[in-house]
């Protein structure tokens, strides 16, 4: 029965039988209009008048979720046989998906953290969502997009570092620049960083502007510099793409074997 | 005379006579000149002084969208000459090019939706358009366009997938801490959507703004994030692009053999 | 004579004597203080204070460049020798230099348009400019994004064709549901163009916000499409830039002769 | 013992001591404390209640990096065993690091720009922290972003010029457009500017709008072509991050020839 059951719930990529598609398909829906209703919870009106149903709802939600997860640590040395019985289920609980399941329930069980924390913790239920790209073609896209930030972590963290410079440099700059002016909108350097965020990003929001001409000169420079930041990770993403695209050929060429005495190269 | 009108109205490409010419080039004005005709009779004073002249001219319109579009599927069967009368009108019909005509001549026909869903519809004449591109050295452009995005439809639609995640995150996140402080502006998660796209476009209207310092702060890493939500599909895209010109070079190049010796080269 | 002059006033490239040095600088030294007089000339208080002394700079300046133009055109058959006396001179007039030699000193001399276009006209001698980059090793990467530009124009023109869609639908769409709440900002569908163009391009000045939720949700689908019409450019161009430097490597390699009979591949 | 402290002090990359790596730890603890410090300055209540804890600790500070930076001069002879005493002291303190290192330090020792510069300078302590980068992975990535940007620094300059004869020329238009309209927001060309490069970064703060119907034409094409602006840089840097991997695999390769019989492979 135990193996029947992670049958049931374990993912299997494609070759998954009819009651596979029905238990997924079910914990998506309910995943999906859990959201749904954290979403509409947030209305005032709809919450005060439908108080009653997303409690409802928010109970069974859980309690689905709650069974789910303690099947998926029972059957967890199942799904890690090398593993002792523990030690199988420690690996689970300590995984990614253990944890984002664990997440998905565990504000409901803890009370004195209700009021607030709850409704906060629970849209990271969205994550459970991972799950269905396990599941289908998405997979190797999904891979293939990690695998390109990772590959250049160093180079985006390089961008990243230029940038946090840019954003202390011009703050400073900006705040010792347009204080006496604006002290409401440019009161201290840590409130001219969502200046300087603003401009980089070139989200230019409008509610803290530079008036002065040395805070205009300035701020054209950091804009014209946020091309730039926004160009650097670009052209870094690009070539990641393009190499990976290229490395797969390479596998697939017939580079394989020396075309003069047949020998494997590889 | 069935055939002549259809080689008439037909597209044939490169090699079509001075009659396709003068045809194209009719119903491409009366495209245009319709589109127009919508743009102008959004103005009030306009649509006052000239209501009589841009209905005479939309009935018009009408008419010979009406004429070619029941011309077009009385020819379907020499168009699909391998298929059956009925069924070659059929696939006329439910064709997008079919469909896109049909709906450039419905609203005026339906008298109950007149009154708002006229206007609203007949904007979409603009995709009749299409077939301008159709005809000439854009095709392959336009191909290569839709090809790299059909393409990378899975990496894009990982894209979406992150942005969604963003939106849904960033928004719930930003409800909790901006509507005690701003309860007009961020009234629930739904509208509070309106600024995470907003930020995550780096559009930033400024219509919606946080005010409070987590409000910015978090603000600010969705801002950073955007960057990387632009970086990545503009990445996917350019790799697409340079895949395609790449293969198409392969396929192109002779040099597999010496043009002289006949000797492989490669 | 004649012909030192024109050896004076010429681009040589890179072998230029010292008073072509000095000739060259002090025509630009000229334009830029030209540009730099229109731009102050614009501060009402300095125009005022100085408005003689900025008649009398543009009248020096005029002055110069008149010589200058007539020089280059008395000189045009050295330039071109395999040409007439007069088909020379008229390619040198009807040449892109000589229109916009001919447009920074033509305004100075039609009194009837002096009063408005002048100044407007004026700033055009910033591309007399170019001149400079004709001259030194910004030559080669100024042709390289010239041809890039041009080899992609029909991508960018499809690319084009889609921006003028969207913002065609956008704005009729837009104009429809936000026209009753709001009829001073979306007056009619031209002015509904403007915020179209602010979102797709995601400048979002804020100046024109929808406030229904309905015109919301279109333009938060609008504004996440505006991101894919920056990717698309610059994807475009940027596998026209790989192309371009695989090309100059190609042209630079061994593969002009055949490994095995040594004859000539290109 | 000159040496030792040379050994102390000095960037070693990888084979570092235990005592190095204190040494680096803490002048590193001290920098970002610093950094930390002049941003919490700004603060005015926190600058009146704790003035005399952030004279103190400016004291310390200064002190320390007073100290490491007679050092490092002192064993600049040893850092440059090949050059002369002097010759070896001028060139680290002429040396990027030794500008940087000094101009830490030196507001302090200055009295009379004391009230204002000091907390401006101050600030480019953060390029101190450049020296992590120089002792761990990051060196490599730094490197390869630094060699990207040069080696297109043409091609970014022929941008930058373009950018600049646009911003030049779209501000001009848009005064003498917009300036009998709204004389406060567009009183002169050189104002002009902040508006024309908040529009062509995709910024727009929306301080600064156009509300003539020929401003807002303008001001739409001058946006079209902003994304063009954004599109080239990126196309540029992207096209330079795969060349240089292209390069990187290049050198990398030793399919020149088989590593079985020896036979040439390309």
């Amino acid at each position: 029965m135990k193996r029947k059951i992670f049958e049931l719930i374990d993912e299997k990529g494609i070759n998954k039988s009819k009651w596979n598609r029905w238990f997924d398909g079910f914990i998506i829906a309910l995943i999906v209009l859990s959201i749904i209703a954290i979403i509409l919870e947030s209305h005032e009106n709809l919450n005060q008048k439908f108080s009653y149903a997303f409690r409802a709802f928010e109970f069974f939600t859980v309690f689905i979720f709650t069974v789910e997860y303690l099947l998926r640590v029972w059957t967890a040395d199942l799904k890690y046989p090398n593993k002792g019985q523990i030690s199988a289920r420690a690996k689970f609980i300590f995984s990614a998906y253990g944890l984002i399941d664990l997440l998905a329930i565990l504000p409901f069980f803890l009370p004195f953290v209700f009021k607030f924390d709850l409704r906060f913790v629970r849209i990271l239920r969205v994550f459970r969502l991972l799950r269905v790209f396990k599941l289908n073609r998405y997979t190797k896209a999904l891979k293939l997009v990690g695998s390109v930030c990772k590959e250049k972590s160093s180079e985006l963290a390089v961008t990243a570092f230029v940038t946090i410079v840019l954003i202390l440099l011009s703050s400073t700059v900006m705040y010792h620049v347009e204080n006496e002016v604006q002290p409401d909108k440019f009161p201290n350097i840590v409130s001219t960083f969502w200046w300087s965020v603003a401009t980089l990003t070139t989200i230019g929001y409008g509610d803290v502007v530079p008036i002065t001409a040395w805070g205009r000169l300035i701020s054209g420079i950091i804009a014209l510099l946020g091309i730039g930041l926004v160009a650097m990770p670009t052209g870094i993403i690009s070539a990641a793409f393009i190499e990976k695209v290229g490395e797969e050929k390479e596998e697939e060429s017939d580079y394989n074997y020396c075309p003069h005495c047949g020998e494997r190269l590889k």
